[in-house]
C-alpha cells in the first residue's frame, strides 16, 4: 500500500462527498481510546452517509492506492481505529438509522453507525431486547462492536456481539470483484450453513477485511420481571475469585457476575458521590433473572457461594435503586480512573478457573513494576481488566506500565487464557497475539487477510500487522 | 490434485498404518446417508488412532497428490463425506476418546469420534450438559457435527454446535507449513478476539480446510426439573405453520418446537407402534424447560397460542411417558420414512415467519411433480426438513423428485431463506448454494478454501465445488 496520492486526487474522484481536512477534525478523527496507540496522519476523513458513498470511496481508494481506516465512535481500546499515514478516515457514525425490526421473526437491520443503546431502546418499544452490553454502549456502535466481537456484562449468560450477528452488508474487494464491491454475507434466519461461514468471519476482523456497511441482529424477547442482585465484599482479590469460581463449580448462571476493586471504587465514589461502600478490598455484583421464585434460590445460592467463599458480608439488594447504582458504578469505574491520568487497559480472558491466580499475578506485576493497576472484570467469564494507571507525562511511570502490560499478557496465556477477550487485537495486542497463537496459525491468518484483500487497502497493520511497526503506513 | 497414486506407494509411505482395502469395506466407507449423491472409488481408507497418524497420512497425502476425504459415523444428508475417485477416506470413528472434562470451567476436551449421546451421557455423569441433539446423536459423531454445524431440536433456544465449540485442533497444510501440521485454532475461554475466528470458521467447513482432531466444547449445568411438553393437533399444515408464528410473535421461548405431518406420524406408527395418534394432519410438539412456576406458565402460554391458531386440540402433556414417546416419535421420524424408499432430504431454513407459506408451497410442489413428500421440521426455527420418498428403483420417480427438490430450494430462496439449515452443503446443495450466495460471495468462498488448502487436498468438490460435476476427481 502506498500512501502518495495527493488530496486532490481523492476529491476529484469523489464528486458528490464532502471530504474532512480540517486539521484538528481530522486528528479527532485519528485515533480510538487506546493510550499510547501509535496514529499517523490521514489525507481525509468522510463522513458516510450511505453504501453507495462507501463503494465510491473505496472504489476510489483502491485506485489510488489509499488506506481505508473505518471508524465508528472511536471508543476502543485497542488501536484498531487508528489512521494510517496518509489513510482515508472512513467514519461510519453517521449512518446511524435502524432500518427495520421484524417482530415477526426477532430481527433487527441496522446501519453501523446506530448506538447500541440506541438499537436497545428501538427494539425495547416493540417488546424486544438486544443483550451485548459492553460497557461503552452509550456511545459505541454496532458497528464498532460488530468489529471487535463485543461482549459486556450480561454475556456471561447471553453471549457476545456474534452471537447476535446474522448477516452483513460489506463493502469489500479482491476476490467479490472490483474493490467497492458490495456483498451480502450470512443470512436473515435461524439456522444456515449455506458455506462457510463468511458472516462470522467478518465478527472480531476490525475492518480489515472490508467496510460493515449493514448490520442483520437476532434479538430476544424483552425479559419479564425484574432482575435480582448480590452484593459481596470481599478481604482480598483472590478471595473475589474463588467465589467466582464457586459459583461456576456450583451451575450457577447469573446473568452478570462482575468485580470491582478499591482503587474503582474509591474512584468512582470520589468523581460521582453514588453512596457505595467503598471500603472492601473487592467487590462482586451479580445479577439474576431467572423468572419467579427459581431467581430468587438462584439469588439465595449466589449469596451462599459468596458467604463460602470467604466474603466478610454478601447480601441480596432488595432496593431497586441501590442495584442499580451498583451496576452504575461498574459502568462508570472505566471513566472515573481516566481522570486519574493515561490508562493503559488489559483484557485478557482466563479459564474461569484460574481468575484468582491471574488476579495474584496481577497483584504481583503490579507491585514489582511499581505502577498502580486498578482491576474490573466480567468475573464470570474470566475476562479481567487490570486498568494501569500513570501520572500524567510521567515518561519512567509509561515504561514501566508498558512492561507490566506486555507481563501481563505473557501470563494470562500462560494460565491457558488469551490476551483479549473483548476489545481486539488492534495495534496494542498485535504482539501478545503471535505469542498466544504462534507461526503456523498467524501464517493462516496473513493469508486470510491477503486472500480478501489482496491490496491490503482495508485497515493495514492492525491485528495481523507487524507488532515492530509504530503507526503501519 | 490428481489421483494416480497406487497403493503399494500410499503403504510404502503410512509404514504403522492398517490400511483398509477391501472393496465392501471400502464400499461402505465411501458415501454418507444422501441418497443419490455421487461417490468415487477410494484408493484405501485409514481407521486413524491418533492425530499423528493423521498428519502422518495428510503428509503422504500431499506428497503423492492423494484426496483426503475425512468422515465420522457417515450419517451425514448432503454427500459431504462421499469418497473422491482416487482418495484416501480417512475414518475418524475410532478417535472416540473423551479426553477431558474439566467442571470448574465447564469445559469437554473430545476427540472427533466421540459419539454425541455418548458425550451427552459422560458429562450428565458431572451434573454437565452438551445441549446440541441433532436426530442422529445416538450414531452420529462430534466431528461430523463440527463439520456441518448440526443443530437438533433445542437449538431453538440453545444453539447449534458452533455456538458450542470454543477451540480446536486441526491437522491442515498450506500457510501453516507443510501438509500434515497440527494446529490449535480458537481458544478454551468463554471469550476471545485474538485474530480472525478460525475456530468458527472450521465449524460447517465439513473437512475441506482441514482435518479436525480434537474439539473443545463449551457445556451447561445440567437443567433442572423436568420440562413440560405440549402438544397441538393441527387440520392443516399451514395452520401449525401459524401457530409456530404466533409463539415467536408472543415472546414464548420453548426449548424445542417440532412438527410432524401425518405421512410421519403413521410411519413411525406403523413400524414402531408407540401408540401416538396419527389421525391430525399435523403435530406440533412443544418443550418447555423455564423452571418453576415460570415453566407451567409458559406452558399454558403456548397451549394457548396453538388453540388461537386454529389447534382443534392442544394439551399440557401430564404424562412423562407419553411425552418422551411422542419426541422418539420424532426421533424415528427419518428412519421410519427410509423404510419406504430412497428419501431425499431438505434442509431449508425460512424466516419464522415464513413457514406457513413454505409449508403451503411444498404441498403445491408435492403436487404438481407428484412426488410424496412427508416433513418434520425444527418448525420454531424455521429450518423444514421435506422428506421426498420415491418408490425403490423407480427411475421417472426419482427425476420427479430430483426436480422438486431443487425447486424447493428455489423457494425457500425466495422466501429469503437458504437452501441448508444444518445439513450442510455437501454435493447436493452445490447448486443451491450458489443461485443463494451469488457469483460474488462464491467467489470469496473459494478464494477463502484457496488461501487454506492451496493443494486442493481436502475432502475436494465439496461446498466450493463445481455443481455440475459429478463424482469430483
Amino acid at each position: 500500500m502506498t500512501t502518495a496520492a495527493p488530496l486532490p486526487s481523492l476529491a476529484a474522484a469523489l464528486p458528490g462527498s464532502d471530504l474532512v481536512t480540517d486539521p484538528d477534525v481530522l486528528a479527532s478523527l485519528s485515533c480510538d481510546d487506546a493510550e499510547w496507540a501509535p496514529a499517523g496522519r490521514p489525507v481525509a476523513a468522510l463522513r458516510a452517509r450511505s453504501t453507495a458513498e462507501v463503494r465510491a470511496a473505496v472504489a476510489a481508494c483502491a485506485d489510488l492506492g489509499v488506506a481505508v481506516v473505518p471508524r465508528g465512535a472511536g471508543t476502543g481500546l485497542s488501536g484498531g481505529a487508528n489512521a494510517t499515514e496518509g489513510c482515508l478516515v472512513l467514519d461510519l457514525s453517521r449512518m446511524d438509522r435502524v432500518l427495520e425490526i421484524d417482530e415477526e421473526n426477532l430481527v433487527a437491520v441496522v446501519q453501523p453507525g446506530v448506538v447500541n443503546n440506541d438499537l436497545k431502546a428501538a427494539v425495547a418499544e416493540h417488546g424486544l431486547w438486544y443483550p451485548p452490553d459492553p460497557a461503552s454502549a452509550p456511545w459505541s456502535t454496532i458497528g464498532g462492536n460488530v468489529a471487535t466481537n463485543a461482549g459486556g456484562l450480561c454475556c456471561l449468560k447471553y453471549g457476545v456481539t456474534r452471537d447476535y450477528v446474522l448477516g452483513l452488508e460489506a463493502v469489500v474487494g479482491g476476490p467479490a470483484g472490483a474493490y467497492g464491491t458490495a456483498v451480502r454475507l450470512g443470512r436473515r434466519t435461524t439456522k444456515g450453513v449455506s458455506g462457510y461461514d463468511l458472516a462470522g468471519l467478518f465478527v472480531g476482523s476490525e475492518g480489515t477485511l472490508g467496510v460493515v456497511t449493514e448490520v442483520t441482529l437476532r434479538l430476544l424477547p424483552a425479559p419479564r420481571g425484574v432482575p435480582g442482585t448480590v452484593v459481596g465484599a470481599f478481604d482480598s482479590l483472590v478471595a473475589a475469585g474463588r467465589a467466582v469460581a464457586l459459583c461456576t463449580r456450583r451451575g450457577l448462571r447469573p446473568a452478570a457476575l462482575e468485580l470491582l476493586d478499591r482503587a474503582c471504587l474509591q474512584a468512582v465514589e470520589e468523581w460521582k458521590h453514588l453512596g457505595i461502600g467503598a471500603e472492601a478490598d473487592a467487590l462482586l455484583l451479580a445479577r439474576l433473572d431467572a423468572p419467579g421464585p427459581a431467581g430468587d434460590e438462584e439469588a439465595e445460592a449466589v449469596a451462599a457461594a459468596f458467604r463460602d467463599a470467604g466474603a466478610h458480608w454478601a447480601e441480596r439488594s432488595t432496593d431497586a435503586v441501590e442495584a442499580e447504582a451498583l451496576f452504575e458504578a461498574r459502568r462508570l469505574a472505566y471513566p472515573a480512573l481516566e481522570r486519574l491520568g493515561p490508562v493503559l487497559t488489559e483484557d485478557v480472558c482466563v479459564p474461569r478457573s484460574a481468575v484468582p491466580a491471574m488476579l495474584a499475578r496481577t497483584e504481583e506485576i503490579a507491585a514489582r513494576h511499581g505502577v498502580r493497576i486498578a482491576t474490573i472484570a466480567h468475573a464470570g467469564d474470566g475476562n479481567l481488566h487490570p486498568l494501569l494507571i500513570t501520572p500524567p507525562g510521567d515518561g519512567r511511570a509509561r515504561a514501566a506500565a508498558q512492561s507490566a502490560f506486555e507481563e501481563l499478557l505473557v501470563e494470562a496465556v500462560a494460565l491457558g487464557g488469551t490476551v483479549t477477550g473483548e476489545h481486539g487485537v488492534g495495534l496494542l495486542k498485535r504482539g501478545g497475539m503471535r505469542r498466544e497463537l504462534g507461526p503456523e496459525v498467524c501464517a493462516m491468518q496473513e493469508a486470510l487477510k491477503r486472500s480478501l484483500d489482496p491490496l491490503g487497502l482495508f485497515n493495514p497493520g492492525k491485528v495481523v500487522g507487524d507488532p515492530a511497526a509504530g503507526a503501519p503506513a
